[in-house]
């Protein structure tokens, strides 16, 4: 899946529940927040070693990876309401990335 | 683009520049909310009319557009490093809410 | 309630339940950023003219008090780790404002 | 300085300066969340170690202070918005946990 099918199918999901009105902005990035606060909830006393031991058991792996899948579900109708090409932004992002943290040879 | 691709390029990238000592779950978990903030700051006094005015100009428009994709890096280099293939759990994820909130007809 | 007395009062809890060593800088910022989260989704879906409307309703008032306090709890439980006077923070916070903000006249 | 004279502080700032017009709740959630974000930044690649030797060094402490201050002032307005006496709920919350976790003897 490449992230303008997934816009396609995030939205058609929100267009046949009638959730376009909650869909503002606001709410959008708000609710990518609460979803990340979920995902550090799943950190919240553990260590790395503890993270990297919890997701061989594959029950916790997919919980872990719901919430990161729920940050960008919201993130991708944000671009959306946004008018932002998500995939155009980040190939665009890692571009700057690059110039910004040269190579050291 | 689709989520392997970026994730290809995102671990390049920081293999490129040493970096992986520092991408720990938690750290990249914290990186993501540190980008989230950086999103929420943009909106933090605005409307969501204004917001929707700002993004007619580029360089706002081009501004938000970063921040988002540096949560969906931070989030790609995290799906990496507990092995979850983030393009999988999107499409899961999508499932599993269409299970939970079903069209009413 | 002074900041210095809330500080005694979530330390002497933490202490009587044996749990310092979970509380680490790092675990009290994202337990902090937790509960952040869950006061956002409170107001996740709901305007400003909802929320003030919601909070005339006393159980919904104490649900967002409790978030409310969440936050201020381990934020004083991360000061006292680092060794920060809360409240002396909190003062000299507000007197930067004060300059960096002066009152126009 | 105890939370009644806070909330006094931080209202008559922001009233000096016709600030109370952004003061909605959903704007001051944002706002908290966004110098949460701030504070985390300063933990994002340092180690629990390193942050606890970072605080030895008084400007880095305050650096750190400042972003939990920023975190407690937004709260603080916050609760004053949402007519939440915010000395009563962390005593309340304190309690609330108090018998959700009872010491083990």
């Amino acid at each position: 899946m490449d992230f303008r099918e997934l816009e396609r199918k995030v939205v058609a999901f929100r267009e046949a529940r009638g959730w376009r009105k909650y869909h503002t902005p606001k709410n959008l990035a708000i609710s990518a927040a609460v979803e990340l606060g979920e995902l550090l909830e799943r950190f919240q006393w553990e260590s790395d070693g503890e993270i990297l031991a919890a997701v061989k058991d594959p029950a916790k792996k997919e919980a872990i990876a719901d919430e990161i899948a729920d940050v960008v579900i919201y993130l991708t109708l944000l671009a959306h309401e946004l008018g932002i090409d998500l995939d155009g932004a980040v190939e665009r992002k890692l571009e700057k990335n690059g110039r910004k943290y040269p190579i050291s040879t």
